[in-house]
């Protein structure tokens, strides 16, 4: 009996953990085209912003690990390139040429790739995305070799947001471009238009509203033209999204969901039983709406990895699935949210009626405050909480883990009005702002 | 018609502005026998800490407001005294003699006092309370007046520990006694242990296990002398607890539910109908329990205040309960809990099970993380979440509401274990502590 992983990331290795854990007798077996394996992805921006810091510090474990006290048998620098169902076999090449085994449970965990724009001169030595572990690595060294002044960073995301931050710490002047016009376009517009001061405060220039039309590479100098663009930068980032690695699994027949995000149930099941999948690469059902939705997230694909390992071994786990919690810092900013947009609950068939409250992240008169603001969004029909989000210099990250929780237990606004939350001077006002907005929305509902 | 309010502090104040709001041509006449009203009691400590501050920082609204913009008729200088419920009646002192006031809803917030111990010298000139603004005052006066070098703290609980803090930042030496051994008791010991460590870092003495027997004081020194205890002072602070102003409302026949608190239903109603209370001389339900119990904080004062408003108004609010959410600082250390101890489970029926985890504040590899400890408690029998106790120099006090939440909702730890909490490596590591502590309860469970 074995159980094959394809893909050595976060949901990967946590399955084949699990997995071994579970059934030291299993043979486990992960192929990983890369030669890097559990690693923080996410910590990247922070270890770019410190030039003397190696990237290999956001390993978490070691590839011997897996291997010597884990008994995993990882295969690095082996690129899986096809499923056959039929035969309940894995292809690809390897070192040592191409392979092929055979799989009693497989799981696909594929991750995802950044999305590149189609742009003319987008493969040019200079221009860069952020996902695996090789792309943080590559960019120290761009920012290493070249003596890298200026940076254009394609996307307002989370990604570009937390990249503008560790540039402008190394003292590179910082520009965003992104086609269509807004910050955040998600976010609740007072909201944004706190993080858009936070951006212009920390001296990054935003072009949104404005098309690239293509990348001019001379020597070490990029250049980038469209519309009323004409920036000059000595490397540009592409973060305007991911999309999951699902062409092999779409290729094997697996079932597609949103995003092209390869459908699973709440097992972590593909269409095709006895094949799981997990991460960046596969769906996951929204507890607010109970739709599948593409929301690639760490929590989750840590989750997802043990649900599929549990159930490759014989077990019987299901995951509820995601209320699409977030957090980034950006600069001096917190930001949150979890659950609908008062776009998405409109979209997903609710009547949305939401909130904007702004209140001191400390009590009356306590030294050091700053502001916090909140977005409340309920339906007025059932009177449920759909969503929340938040930005404030302190509190914002952690406080939205209780609006989150009462997504899950799909509390009515007025029942959240009701909560117990924490309050002392130095942490809050009296009522939490999460409180304070509820019992605004409750009026409205 | 009219609404009478006894005590113009935060329930108080809180009913009085709401009555008004709800009914503008409501009568609302409230009695207070300070000159006080509606100031920020919990910032007291800090307020304290800073010489320079004046305490009267920590009005949040002067009577005049009350007076002449919201329309309430407030008496301040006014000392309820005896209520007639037969005659509808409130009689008392104030500063033109003894009143008499017909009433036609009452609302008793007549909050705590400080307890004192029993002690000869407890009386002697600089033994110190904290409760009302106008103790503030006098601690603040006599840290101006005296050279005060030394003080003496009775009691180990949040307003011993926050104002250890205050007065070590102002240079003062700071020995805290308890008769009874051990530091937070109802903590889990693990994390009681890191507490005090940080006191002793921060050079406050304990002396746990001592019984004081006396107070001796000559001229502005004081001496506390006990059981192997000798203590010199020049101040000594009382802060073993509070006992609810509940006297007068004994004598009128009022109900007193736990901790001689006045038993209110879950509209704030007293056993005499027509009569309210809320604030810290009112008891509440516990969401997790379902019993009554005195937990007097400051949250709840307000919405208990609003409620007894809504329902002296005609309404028909009522409040769930609390789930005994508190936090406090304590140098950097965040202290938080909600819900119940092991303790306290066993005694309402339950079969406790609990954990301690401690992880790392920040995602792996991210600079300026601390520790994080938690402390979470479930039933055996019911699978349910019971408590959370939480400790860290960072992220304890507002992830301490997620467990809030998931108490007023009723989950069971696997449940809880199943939500989608914020994950971004400035904040936390991917699993939140209290995930990581819920997945090693579910196993126990």
């Amino acid at each position: 009996m074995n159980f094959v992983v394809i893909g050595g990331d976060a949901a990967g290795m946590s399955a084949a953990s699990r997995a071994k854990r579970t059934d030291p007798n299993l043979d486990v077996i992960v192929l990983e085209q890369t030669q890097d394996v559990s690693y923080s992805a996410c910590g990247m921006p922070y270890n770019i912003a410190d030039a003397g810091r190696p990237i290999d510090d956001l390993v978490v474990r070691k590839a011997e690990v897996f291997r010597q006290k884990q008994g995993i048998d990882l295969r690095t620098g082996h690129r899986a390139e096809a499923i056959d169902p039929s035969r309940r076999t894995v292809s690809g090449t390897g070192p040592g040429g191409s392979f092929v085994i055979a799989y009693d449970r497989l799981l696909i965990a594929t991750g995802a790739r950044p999305a590149m724009p189609d742009l003319p001169g987008i493969d040019s030595d200079g221009v860069v995305a952020l996902k695996k572990l090789e792309d943080g690595r590559h960019i120290k060294g761009l920012l290493r070799g070249r003596n890298v002044e200026r940076v254009v960073i394609l996307g307002m995301g989370y990604i570009a947001l937390e990249m503008a931050e560790a540039l402008r710490s190394r003292g590179i002047a910082v520009s965003l471009v992104k086609p269509r016009p807004g910050l955040l376009p998600w976010m609740a517009p007072e909201l944004s238009a706190v993080v858009g001061q936070e951006l212009a405060a920390n001296g990054v220039v935003r072009h949104d509203g404005r098309r690239p039309e293509r990348i001019e590479a001379r020597g070490d100098r990029l250049r980038m033209v469209g519309d009323g663009l004409d920036l000059s930068a000595d490397m540009v980032l592409a973060a305007i999204g991911v999309a999951p690695n699902s062409e092999m699994a779409a290729a094997a027949g697996l079932d597609l969901g949103p995003g092209r995000a390869i459908a699973v149930d709440r097992g972590m099941q593909s269409s095709v039983p006895g094949i799981y999948a997990a991460g960046d690469c596969a769906d996951a059902f929204h507890v607010v709406t109970g739709q599948r939705v593409y929301i690639p997230l760490a929590l989750r694909a840590n989750r997802a990895g043990w649900a599929a390992a549990d159930n490759a071994c014989g077990g019987s786990t299901e995951l509820e699935g995601i209320a699409g919690t977030a957090v980034f810092k950006v600069f001096r900013l917190e930001v949150a949210r979890t659950g609908l947009t008062v776009d998405e609950a409109a979209a997903a068939g609710f009547d949305p009626v939401s909130v904007v409250v702004t209140t001191s992240s400390r009590a009356h008169a306590h030294p050091g405050a700053g502001k916090i603001h909140v977005h409340l969004v309920g339906d007025r029909g059932s009177g449920r909480l759909l969503g929340a989000q938040m930005v404030g210099t302190e509190g914002a990250a952690h406080r939205i883990n209780a609006a989150a929780v009462a997504l899950h237990a799909k509390m009515t606004v007025a029942g959240f009005a009701q909560t117990d939350l924490s309050y002392a001077p130095p942490f809050g006002p009296v009522w939490d702002p999460l409180l304070t907005a509820a019992n605004q929305l409750v009026k409205k509902l």
